[in-house]
């Protein structure tokens, strides 16, 4: 048994309140290297021999480390734990005092997860996990009032600059709320929509006011029950860590300088206001010198965008907040954020944009779930780019899931391109069966999934601005078969709950191989997933468990004989087949 | 080089801001597996060209591995970074997406410190890392106005019981300052004081007033004055996990049942309030149906509770709080407790008992520091119990150093015993060279040391209530060389700051044996420290540095030759070098 490689630390992702009974308990040891762990666990002030024991398991592998879990639940809320290492007739007890070859005999000395206080615990609201996102550009997705249009306007459909306009606006978003309800979806997440220059608004120029290019507040509030008539969310974007230099108070700034009762609104460098080389000598977004950082340490700045946070979920009805750059926000603010937000809507949604390990802003006191980047990267390097193999695939997949508590991997936000990125389709070049493939993956994993407006009718773009070409409405130009497949997809991840919170067991995943198959499964049904992404047809063989098997799509009964399932998937196939358990 | 071995993860111990320039990056490796690491590190939005290195430095090591360490400083706040460790010709890249044997050549994937935000930098306050503590358990310190006395008070010098009195005071306290002052403490943590009606005064009846046979909120506030002329620092216990069962609230749930507007303060299982099978049907400290658990996430109890923080700082004048059994809490309550404590007194000390690992309470929004039981029970194993040899109690020691950030560890609270454990001297069965061994390394480790009152003039006591004698005040009955020596060390540890804050290093620890020698260093001073725990001479030999050195204690000049140190210890002998460097 390896000692080095076994880690565990009391809180964070190894040992978190589930519920208000339940915590979940993680260690992880050298792949392959023992045969089974279990945890020994009590109340402190009960007798020893109150001690109980709870036998873990494997919830995923990735290339050096099996992560192993249980869930344990506390009697008296306090929680004394050890692990009992086995590997033949061999033992190891590892408690915070170490290793040991002898049990402990005294609660003294176990890990502690001294009171289960449901307060703590991150609760993210119970839709999130049941959520199919899609994300809207506004300028970009239809011209539904041309009264509001800016001055600049453009036909609909130009070739997309950095600085240009099409009359995108909220009215247009309303037109199409029944084509988002045929697709499936059930949440929308906007870029940014308050007044602002640029058309992707993320330079705001004022935060109490719907872009009136975009339509005005009382739009925004009609269109947000609108959405709720019908079961969709909504959520805004927040662009707190930076304004735009049109923000009245840096306008202020701007024009007395040192004397501004604004100056510590934000991070100035040196006086005056300038840019050296290239650098701003205030603090902004990367060197944008349009985008000044805020200091939200700030006292006015704390008050005044905390009641920006307020504002547009207790008037406006909204749903949640999705936090642009979120990471380079200080925590402080985020845990009275969370604070804010939650008293004006607890179902209400926190996502923080953070492209890296986020674990330390899933405590229960900052964000609910982060975009989820790093699962994102893995999909493409793998469906799309051909980097990985699909034992790294797992690998990488079965790590990340291991990453968080449970509860924050199904309330992460799953994408795999946005305003930021090449459009999927063009990644693929413009392969729809490799695109589908990354798009059932994503549907079919814990987290929300979300669809950049137009890549389910075949939208492509290069990087900005090429990613943010207008919607296309004629439906003879839009993919259909395309569509029809994410109305699929969508369809089944609301039909089976078990791809939202089941635990995901990999199947098949070879070294130099992309064969690629797992399970979902959560004790009443199980669902495999079957892929072949390669470009030649290929035998996929799977263990299945005892039961009837369907085809999860199309409902046809599948034959699996002797506990295997055999198939020959075409170029970029993939079945998916599903069991009552 | 052992991949499984190495660990690192963004925040926490292993990345945090040190102050408002510098990130404190830390690694760690299978000990003596590699040969060093380097960090590189640059902020994102520059050029990769412009990336950085760094080399790292083994700031410790214990059983199974080497802790590196680097501070670094991101030029515009934003860190981006990763680790080349380096084996012979070997070379090995760590990032966040894993292991390479080839350099990453753009910032994304690589580990993040997003932004340097001052606001979440843990900074206890500057005094306490040089503070020694002297912990007062009033009724037992001294009697200094007889008319406040219980009614059942016996004569001073009595055998202490669970539930007897002998009427220790505040201005018992009061007369008493000039002993604190002879003896060297700079800083005084009271067990509780607030009305109540055991004589330990952990079941508190009133939060808001000082036991009325111990003074007056008035006298406390005049003795807190006058500590403050002679530069001694009040921190009081704050007894918020439970109350007692004559505190009003509980009294009126008990008279009232369901019907209480107070109901919701506290954890009621079952009613009616009674006790089964000897637990009680709501929840407790422990099982001790005299102390009922609050419910710390109700908005009227943390009210309640801030209030009484922010009162005894902000009118009486305290400057710190011990937050009793501070694990048990909820971290939310703690997090506005500090809010409302900084906002009060921006230098109050915040110190909390946890027994165990306590790094999630020690990331800049709960606590300065812990009570650090984890390195008592590490010098009692080595020093008194002989369960450890040097090499085990150097490992423990490192290890524990780096559980959390340096200033952290600066802030702890570092004992030796308390109302809680056995007495020093008698675990070290009345030998005092033992306990002078455990007392020199409490007071030459970082983090500030407490001594217990009475042990510094040789008082002994088993358990509680043995070990809550009345303090000795006949001169003649005092162990006064053990006075002398208390005052020695305390001398020693305010001279030389490099005590306080400097880098540890063992130089001497090996297996089956006792001889124990180790470095404090800063950069402008050297300070060593060797030691004979042994009931036998022997001679102790360490590499010196190139310097002049001397004696600690005497200034005495030391002859090094050779770059080596040698001497024959006596049993239980030490001796402290020290040396500009």
């Amino acid at each position: 048994m390896l000692k080095e490689a076994i880690f565990h630390r009391p809180k964070q992702n190894w040992a978190y309140g589930y519920d208000d009974e339940t915590v979940h308990l993680r260690i992880r040891t050298k792949r392959g290297d023992v045969d089974h762990v279990d945890v020994i666990y009590g109340d402190k002030c009960t007798p020893w021999s109150a001690i109980m024991t709870e036998p873990m398991t494997v919830m995923g592998s990735d290339e050096l480390f099996d992560y192993w879990e249980a869930a344990v639940r506390p009697p008296y809320r306090r929680l004394s734990y050890g692990f009992v290492i086995h590997d033949g007739e061999q033992q190891l007890w590892y408690t915070e005092k170490g290793f040991s070859a002898v049990p402990p005999s005294v609660h003294l000395g176990l890990f502690e997860y001294p009171c289960l206080n449901p307060i703590d615990i991150l609760k993210p609201p119970a839709w999130v996990k049941d959520a199919v996102f899609y994300q809207l550009f506004t300028e970009r997705f239809a011209n539904g009032d041309s009264s509001i249009d800016p001055s600049n306007v453009l036909p609909w459909g130009g070739k997309p600059e950095y600085d240009n306009f099409f009359g995108g606006d909220l009215q247009g978003v309303r037109d199409h709320l029944d084509y988002l309800s045929e697709l499936g979806v059930n949440a929308i997440y906007f870029n940014p929509i308050f007044e602002a220059p640029a058309n992707h608004k993320y330079d705001t120029q004022d935060y109490m006011k719907v872009d009136p290019h975009f339509g005005s507040n009382e739009t925004l509030k009609r269109l947000v029950q609108a959405c709720h008539e019908r079961g969709i969310r909504v959520m805004l974007d927040a662009v707190f860590n930076h304004c735009g230099i049109t923000f009245a108070p840096f306008v202020d700034v701007r024009e007395k300088g040192i004397d501004s009762v604004y100056k510590d609104w934000f991070h100035i460098r040196k006086w005056p206001l300038e840019i050296e080389q290239g650098i701003p000598t205030y603090e902004t977004f990367a060197f944008e010198a349009t985008m000044p950082k805020f200091n939200t340490a700030n006292a006015q700045v704390k008050e005044y965008l905390l009641g920006v946070a307020e504002y547009w979920i207790k008037e406006i009805g909204i749903d949640g907040w999705r936090l642009d750059v979120a990471n380079e926000v200080d925590h402080q603010f985020w845990r009275e954020f969370r604070q804010v937000v939650k008293r004006a809507n607890p179902e209400a949604y926190i996502l923080g944009e953070v492209w890296h390990d986020s674990l330390m802003w899933l405590q229960g006191d900052q964000f609910d779930g982060v975009m989820n980047y790093p699962l994102t990267n893995a999909a493409l390097d793998f469906f799309v780019f051909g980097h990985s193999d699909a034992r790294k695939f797992a690998d990488t997949v079965s790590g990340l899931l291991a990453w968080y508590p449970k509860q924050a991997n199904e309330a992460c936000f799953n994408l795999l391109g946005s305003h930021d990125t090449v459009r999927l389709l063009t990644l693929c070049k413009n392969d729809k069966r490799m695109m589908k493939l990354a798009v059932l993956f994503q549907f079919t994993i814990a987290g929300a999934p979300c669809i950049y407006y137009g890549d389910e009718i075949g939208l492509d773009g290069e990087f900005d601005p090429d990613n943010r070409k207008c919607m296309e409405w004629d439906t003879s130009k839009q993919d259909r078969e395309l569509f029809a497949f994410h109305q699929h997809v969508i369809a089944l991840r609301k039909q089976h709950e078990v791809l939202r919170t089941g635990a995901f067991r990999v199947l098949l995943a070879e070294e130099d191989d992309s064969r690629f198959a797992y399970e979902r499964s959560d004790g009443k049904e199980r669902l495999v997933v079957l892929m072949n992404p390669a470009e030649q047809s290929s035998v996929v063989v799977v263990s299945l468990a005892e039961g009837e098997w369907k085809d999860a799509f199309t409902g046809a009964s599948i034959t699996a004989s002797g506990g295997q399932y055999s198939e020959e998937l075409a170029a970029y196939g993939y079945r998916v087949l599903v069991s009552a358990s």
